[in-house]
């Protein structure tokens, strides 16, 4: 199968996208590449490139830009010169998929975070872009929900903004780098957002003083990836299902960040 | 002493701002208030304005905006109706401080930090607006440096992006959320860059990749507060040398995030 045409399969999961322009593009190789083995993560770092390459990958599928800009406009400094050289030196064809799968009905993303998260829920969809609600059965503190968080998803050190101790049922999950989290938090409803990162001098700042004003809000901020991987790894168990002769492997692009206390 | 000689006083201690205008205004109350007490802080939350009023202070002096903007434009959405009535409960007139710390020679918030971080370095400054550089005597890993400074100026998890493991020297200080990281990084002498926030998905990604092709980068995010709270408490002793009648207080206004881990 080439690899134009495994793209072009699970871009057909998805409903019109928002936007005529699509940031779903080739990125590197060659998109008539007969694949055999793909390999699926968050992001194309180097690492990344090297093992998806060390298993024999013909076909790298990411969420996130290879060259740090959302167009993946790339220009001729040290770092993207050597990014692009050791791409080509593997031969990858890389193909992002990011639009796509949060244009489908359950967004892929969200869907898999919800279904590795586990949680003792019900899920609302919403027809805001990028946010699902959940009502959890048993209440549970943000500091509470950050533990089991950081249990369940392997994130290390989910930072609370807000009112981190008192107990809440209702979740807004807007994955990523969202827009509208203003909105949401302003809702009465709204207790406690998980998102991906936030601007803290702004946000954090408006969300701890909602708190301190007796405002029951908190913000979990997980990471970009911790909010967004395991709806990779659900894209890449789908990929599998729709196409049981390709061999397809999730790698595990790691979180950004790590801390003195990590090993 | 009238709020606005105090606020004229520091103010006087800059060099010519970058812009005509300047987000150093009055936030809330009078200007021609008679002050005996100053309270400083990094930003006016709810809990601060509470602190500052029980203990007596007149004037509230912060670095960051009082209304989550630059130019604390607000609205009348019930969070910040809410904390508008809070500040008027008190009577407090607030003043922002922070382009004119940052346009002293040297800059009193990177000053400061410098100061209270107690590092054995060297100090370089820069024609760079926000930019110092420091060489430590001893090289120190990212990861070992990140525990100094959760140790030395009391920040929990500092998050840790790029080569994590490697001895470095070269430290370039740019707090806050400031702009020409990207170029900084590029530059070949930068190791480790000390910062407030960055974007997880782009200039993250951007030095994870440094590391991974083996570049001996990383960046050390320190929280927007992190960064610069010990600059406002600098700021505090220079207002109480130059105004030594003045009862000036600073007040800790926490980090805007707390852990699973915190108590």
């Amino acid at each position: 199968m080439k690899a134009y045409e495994i793209m072009d399969d699970l871009f057909s999961l998805a409903n019109p996208l928002w936007s005529d322009r699509t940031c779903d593009t080739l990125k590197a190789g060659d998109p008539n590449a007969e694949v055999t083995k793909v390999a699926v993560s968050m992001f194309a770092t180097a690492d990344i490139i090297r093992q998806a390459s060390d298993w024999g990958a013909q076909l790298l599928i990411v969420h996130e830009p290879t060259y740090y800009n959302h167009w993946d406009d790339h220009g001729d400094d040290y770092f993207e010169t050597a990014k692009r050289r050791l791409i080509e030196s593997t031969g990858l064809t890389i193909y992002r998929f990011h639009d796509h799968p949060h244009c489908t009905d359950p967004d892929i993303i969200t869907d898999g975070e919800i279904q590795y998260l586990g949680l003792d829920c019900t899920v609302e969809k919403t027809d805001v872009f990028d946010l699902t609600r959940l009502r959890l059965t048993n209440p549970m503190t943000p500091r509470q929900l950050a533990k089991y968080i950081e249990d369940t998803l392997g994130i290390a050190h989910v930072r609370i903004a807000g009112a981190a101790d008192v107990p809440c049922t209702s979740l807004s999950l807007m994955v990523g780098t969202p827009g509208g989290l203003e909105q949401e938090l302003l809702r009465p409803d709204t207790e406690i957002i998980l998102t991906g990162e936030i601007c803290e001098w702004s946000l954090g700042e408006r969300v701890r003083d909602a708190a301190q004003m007796g405002y029951r809000k908190a913000i979990l901020v997980l990471g970009h990836i911790g909010s967004e991987r395991d709806g990779m790894k659900y894209a890449a168990h789908i990929l599998k299902e729709r196409q049981p002769h390709l061999d397809v492997r999730y790698f595990e692009c790691g979180e950004v960040y790590t801390y003195s206390d990590s090993h």
